[in-house]
């Protein structure tokens, strides 16, 4: 049974462009959405009170970073990860099937599940689908996702189907392990992937929307392929997916991207991208990137972004920035990070807003000019 | 000319301890009071805001830093260090002298100046008393210190007074300069200096008060010595400076150097330790500090200190601030450092208030009482 907890109020008539809301245990959430990354329970640098004055109100965290530290005791005794962390809005959790391919010192992987070194400690340990799933029931996660077998680009096709046939069948194991939950009121959603195989892409994307899965999310892109390949592999994947669900592409968070995926009718996103690069001085302006360390902004009496209305763009000047930057002091990193939130929100109600209207491809167009024109 | 900006408003009967207000440029300062360091023009970790919040109207900033990065054409060109910081309160600007003892790769100190290596980059650089008054004029701060030679303990009386005579030389060519600046409406302070020598002490303060600085304060303590010799030294020292004046003892910044401090009718007190520890997980409580980072706070749903209103006290348990300790978030070091000003802030109001209610050494008594109970 699909909860019908998602709905579709805009769709764009010259693309799968759409927007809608989401009803989360924790409030509603209007799509298309990005979310900031809180991999421990805390988005890198800021309080829970700015993420929640930009006007965020649904966080990604991680099952592998949360499981290993502070682990699932703790988060049980203080009842879940919203009444661990104070966040009170809504969470995703992540599975962890991304980190244990990027972050474990070791992983094997077996039809039974994934056995890894923590790469905190050294320590073993062995997650399944159904662990994964209890474990974001502690959490009380609003939005769960299943274990998956992620895979880099460029393997073979035999090697990615393995993987692909593993997290098929631990997708069906993650289902039939949630009804055994049946007093959690947040969403499990099953994950695409597929490698960078068309085939693998299309039998995949029906094999996870033929299943009872209330949202879908394609994972495995953005892995370093380029742009173009990014473009034809979600397109192509998205044509097997049923539009009636809500839709996530994982690991996506620059302005290129969210537009290509919302252009694929993706409601969904996340990436560190935005508060990691603002702790090395990058951050958006509708002109593009630019980076506080360079000198040019010495003398640069005005914000980083006019009309911004993060605390950086209200207060402070490039050069003060810069200055922070340059000593090292982390008010910089704080007000960076703040302002690259502020700017991916203000930006994805922009699209909400020129998807309502009709006119999200030449939102599109003119963004980009202007963004691409000094990048 | 002594400027009247200080006024006396309560004295204790058992004590020398005074509360009292300071007229500055930029606001009153009731003391009494607390500066937090901010060498950059930022306090580590802390929006401006939350600084001001927590009821801080003055702060500390570090005329070697700024003079180093940005230099002072950059803050000349935003107009002055409140500018280009956007810290809208008091500045007090230390004159370096410590932290060229304390940080430079290089120095060479002369009766014309002082030579050192920048630890930023290795570059050398010449200071004169002239050059510091200068660039404090250039911050626009609101107390100016001047330069003095700073001594570590345990060096020989002859190796002592020579720097004493030297910092006394230096302080007549910074009153001298600062005349040259009539424009200027902050107020530049004498330092006293002397090492651990009764009789070099007597006659620096001596020296110094003699002089027509507005403020004085009490140089080259708390640079390791024992706390029974900075009571010692701090008691001989201020018997020999008039009281009408406000005291400044540098470097100090824990309950028990603040309370023997104020108990001397010392007036300004700063410090990094509670904005530098912080960032280590230790932080005050009314019963001593704790180390966040303990395993014992792990199931702990308690706040930091109960009754306390900062940020973390209000939302966070301590366990939840350990789990950020323990995975490195930058959320632990900026919520542990702005309980560590408020603690502060709010200690220094009790104690203005315990002088005005005349039981300045009963607060002494039963707030160390406490607080020693279970350091």
């Amino acid at each position: 049974m699909i909860k019908q907890f998602f709905s579709i109020t805009d769709t764009d008539s010259s693309s799968k462009a759409r927007t809608g809301t989401l009803e989360l245990p924790h409030g509603s959430i209007e799509t298309p959405a990005f979310m900031p990354v809180g991999t421990n329970g805390t988005v890198k640098a800021l309080h829970h009170t700015t993420v929640e004055n930009i006007g965020y109100r649904l966080i990604l965290a991680n099952t592998y970073h949360l499981y290993l530290r502070p682990g699932l005791d703790v988060i049980r005794h203080y009842g879940s990860l919203h009444d661990f962390s104070s966040w009170e809005h809504n969470i995703l959790t992540d599975s962890g099937g991304f980190q244990i391919f990027s972050l474990a010192d070791f992983r094997k992987i077996q039809p039974g599940g994934v056995t890894f070194r923590s790469h905190v400690d050294g320590s073993y340990h062995e997650l399944t689908p159904e662990k994964v799933v209890d474990a974001q029931m502690v959490f009380n996660s609003d939005i769960a996702m299943c274990l998956d077998v992620c895979t880099p680009p460029e393997i073979p096709e035999k090697k990615a189907k393995e993987a692909m046939d593993i997290t098929h069948a631990w997708a069906e194991r993650s289902i039939s392990h949630r009804l055994k939950h049946p007093e959690y009121t947040g969403h499990l959603f099953g994950i695409i992937q597929g490698n960078f195989y068309p085939e693998l892409r299309k039998e995949s994307a029906k094999k996870i929307s033929s299943l009872d899965f209330p949202g879908i999310a394609i994972g495995g892109l953005s892995v370093g392929e380029d742009f173009p390949v990014f473009q034809d592999m979600l397109s192509h994947t998205v044509e097997f997916v049923p539009q009636n669900r809500p839709l996530y592409v994982m690991g996506i968070g620059t302005p290129d991207y969210i537009l290509e995926a919302v252009e694929n009718g993706i409601d969904l996103f996340d990436c560190v991208f935005a508060t990691r690069t603002a702790r090395n001085g990058a951050v958006f302006t509708k002109e593009g990137m630019i980076n506080l360390k360079k000198a040019y902004n010495t003398y640069e009496k005005g914000p980083i972004d006019a009309g911004c209305t993060c605390t950086a763009c209200k207060i402070y000047s490039r050069g003060y920035l810069r200055h922070l930057f340059k000593t090292n002091e982390i008010l910089g990193l704080m007000l960076a990070a703040e302002h690259n939130l502020a700017f991916l929100h203000s930006f994805i109600r922009d699209i909400r807003t020129s998807i309502r209207e009709g006119k999200f491809l030449e939102f599109k167009r003119s963004f980009l000019e202007r963004y691409a024109g000094k990048a």
